[in-house]
């Protein structure tokens, strides 16, 4: 999948996959006090060459100087741009057992703008509970409240078998954007994005390498 | 990162990643009572071309037969040998707080054999707590129970700050494969595998595409 950059350039998506990364690197640096980087330094710190990072940054326009260096603030404040991270996303969260639950109570989304304003759990048992402040609501109340709501995230913390129809009714309402931890892949329509995390599979590749000789 | 295949030959890590999802999509055929499937089949369900799927599991050695497509079980069976899933592992967990705790009540991972054994945490007030009939131990016993007990995994559910000089700590006690969470790159040893969970970084790439037009 390829998209549009700042001059209409198309950027690869291996490329937008690193940018919470350099985020997180500009972050601490900022942090540290230090005010320019050149790629030179920054490929030390990183481990990726500097000509990677100089092609990578290169895609947004030029934020670097030759022989001047990244102005740390600067570069961060573009990246979190970029990231959507000047402005606040209100997510719903479905599915509010043991991981939902830690989601909702996780204090660094909200410190990054994304905010939990809505639960909602099928099980009767669990509705009406206050989770972090918030009442879960029953699943079937879904397209009431998003019709009523605006919502950009919603969080899929349910078991798989439930995933595609909820995933179903939340773009039939317009949702655009679904993170995912189920562990199966959505069909969704064309423009809406998924991000998945699958924990269990993320397992393996440990499990996987700690069965060969390194 | 390459790794050695079952002839010697050089699997590269981007295969790797993808024998999870192999494995989950050969185990849904299994459930739904297929026995054998082609490679264009296969592509038609994973949206992968069948040439991938080909050279893809041709690096594990020739699961497939000519005209014949794949038996899937013998297929699962093989993936999931490779993924180590024909064992248990043993993980301890550091980190009691949410995530945590998200983590040591998943039952998905036990029934795969990946079994939390122990549960550690550095704050008094959640030490001595049972989380999943396990009782939360102080983070100085680390090395104590390490030295007494094998441990396969370890899981890191802990703060950014306190996540180096912990895998420091884990590493030095012989753990070859850490399950990180903490938002950082670890620094560890060679031959010590690390599998990064970010979950902000996850939400950046969502609220990244949110801000195009798609």
């Amino acid at each position: 999948m390829r998209e549009n950059g700042i001059e209409g350039k198309k950027i690869s998506s291996a490329v937008i996959k690193r940018l919470p990364r350099y985020y997180r690197y500009l972050q601490d640096l900022r942090n540290e006090g230090v005010m320019r980087i050149s790629s030179e330094e920054l490929s030390r710190r990183m481990h990726v060459t500097a000509s990677q990072i100089r092609q990578d940054l290169n895609n947004f326009g030029g934020f670097g100087q030759q022989g001047y260096g990244y102005n740390v603030e600067n570069l961060k404040t573009e990246i979190g741009k970029l990231l959507g991270l000047d402005r606040n996303h209100d997510m719903l969260l479905i599915g509010a057992g043991n991981l939902g639950r830690a989601l909702a109570g996780y204090t660094n989304f909200a410190n990054r703008g994304f905010v939990v304003q809505a639960i909602f759990d099928a099980d009767p048992e669990i509705v009406g509970h206050q989770i972090c402040g918030l009442t879960v609501l029953p699943t079937e109340k879904l397209e009431e409240y998003l019709s009523e709501n605006a919502v950009d995230i919603a969080v899929l913390a349910i078991p798989k078998k439930a995933a595609q129809e909820t995933a179903d009714r939340l773009t039939a309402c317009g949702i655009r954007a679904i993170w995912n931890f189920a562990p199966l892949d959505l069909n969704v329509p064309k423009g809406v994005s998924v991000e998945n995390v699958n924990l269990i599979e993320s397992l393996m590749l440990l499990s996987y390498r700690l069965g060969k000789d390194m």
